[in-house]
């Protein structure tokens, strides 16, 4: 008996120098303002067992938006960027290019007429610079552009022009039995470029947009093509489909920032029991970009306006976010 | 210093204590033959830290076919009993039904003749049995299902109607840091509807064919409805084209059953490093069925020879296995 109290001792030690994290402040990039209030009251009721609240961890599910919500999406959604790199550095072999729109604009940079057309220029260069190439040889490229190119305002590789804070809020849920999964617009396999070593989120856990793909031998060696069509668009309805298709389950908490998050919000709102509905409102031009109605990316409008009439969680970057990126 | 060694004692100790595991047999279904010496050899090598045939945990992807290989598929796919008895149900308000192909034959049980015209049969089968409710209702119908109807030779529910030897296998694998998928021509809501409870595998990590959803308003109520059209057939080629849409890396161990999983195993053995690519074999007609080549449901034929050829790991259910289902 006596052994065993002393065991008991040594456990109770053990167990206490094994948790030091949890007199710290887990969201220390937060003000203590409502959005840190509101996601710390969340994760505490629906983790507290034993009560009408509490959620067993394999339904912990939440859904993070990429674009603009873990990432910057400013002066232009950072793929498209990718798209540009791509087209120039096959422009040599493809003259008619010059003339050729969408190409032609991207060429000189000009984003606003290289897509004035619409979804028809968007998936013309996208097959163009997305496709063609197998799976394998696709991701390669991207994690080394992710990696290298860097920001023109901010002279950082784009990998690390992720947010901080929204990087303590992944770890946060996920120390608490959530799994965290991508449900975003972008292209799924450019998104699995870099979500595993930018936010822990493994290829698996993302959702996206993508492209048909063809399974096929070269040679003796097989490898999956990426064809130049359409498969899944992953935005507004798109997001809440892609939930269904891939994760299986509603999500208890969800975080976007635009109008084309407003259905993956909503579908996660009305969900029984506690619910965590969040949206990153860009206010801070100084530290980062101030866009809301209107933007020609990332606009949050209606969104915006149902958040405040369904009282959901609005993050002002500027007065809730003390760090937007990541110390280099 | 005295303090600090005697912690030491104690910490191991309740490391010990804590591993008694370790020494069990992990797989005591699986005779001590060619396919359980393969698998214990194959885990222990990617483990193996310092090694050039280690795999990082995050790379450890294991993808399982269902129907056949983690549970029965004779005399007919489960999935296909669940649509009759939906059929049978809902024949009542169609009238038309008992003149009209394939029901008539289904409402009379007669499997050959009801899918004797092929693919369009099944489509309008499963359009009339799996679509028009919303994906909760559907998921409602078929867990009650899956859970109460017994299986017309075994008289046991099909939710017990799975392979003892491949749920120690499952574990085994979890256990090793692996990730457990199916991706299987089930459909995917059916199998989430049961895979959790049956396999420990939660509805994200399960890949199946699917039909096309559509996210609407019912009221004020938010719902996704199933649509009856195909939008995804996860079989042969798709089994790849799965693996990469919804896990979007390549398995380094596959299992299969049949000829539909020939292109997933093929795939998964292509890759560099370690791979285990494993057929188990019906050859147990007294404990389950025995059949392969020429079967209705499940043919190994090609498969089978490319397995043999390729010195993949083949399972003979008779000689490999000491029990099939789990006792109740």
């Amino acid at each position: 008996m006596k052994r065993q109290g002393a065991f008991a001792a040594v456990i109770a030690i053990l167990m206490l120098a094994a948790l030091p994290a949890a007199a710290q402040d887990p969201l220390p990039s937060w003000n203590d303002t409502g959005p840190k209030k509101a996601i710390l009251a969340f994760v505490a009721k629906v983790t507290k067992q034993g009560t009408p609240d509490f959620v067993p961890p394999t339904q912990r599910i939440a859904t993070f938006d990429n674009d603009g919500t873990l990432w910057i999406e400013q002066p232009m959604y950072v793929q498209f960027e990718f798209m540009v790199d791509r087209v120039k550095l096959q422009a040599a072999a493809h003259p008619e290019w010059k003339t050729e729109e969408p190409f032609a604009s991207l060429i000189e940079g000009d984003f606003k007429r290289a897509l004035a057309r619409g979804e028809q220029d968007i998936v013309a260069a996208m097959s163009a610079t997305h496709a063609g190439m197998s799976t394998e040889s696709f991701e390669r490229i991207a994690r080394e552009w992710i990696r290298t190119k860097r920001d023109a305002r901010f002279k950082r590789p784009y990998i690390t022009l992720v947010y901080q804070p929204m990087l303590e809020l992944l770890n946060y849920l996920r120390a608490n039995g959530f799994k965290t999964f991508i449900v975003s617009g972008g292209g799924v396999e450019f998104m699995r470029a870099f979500a595993e070593d930018a936010y822990g989120i493994p290829p698996d856990q993302v959702v996206g947009s993508s492209g048909k793909l063809k399974y096929q031998m070269r040679g003796d060696v097989p490898e999956i093509l990426k064809l130049p069509a359409v498969d899944f668009v992953d935005d507004k309805d798109g997001k809440v489909i892609g939930i269904q298709k891939f994760i299986g389950r509603r999500p208890i908490a969800a975080f976007g920032n635009s109008d084309g998050d407003l259905q993956m919000l909503e579908w996660t709102a009305a969900g029984k029991g506690p619910r965590l509905a969040l949206l990153v409102h860009h206010t801070d031009a100084a530290r980062e970009w101030a866009y809301d109605r209107g933007s020609h990316v990332g606009a949050l409008d209606k969104a915006l306006d149902i958040a405040i009439a369904k009282k959901w969680t609005v993050v002002s970057m500027k007065d809730d976010w003390n760090a937007i990126f990541p110390k280099q």
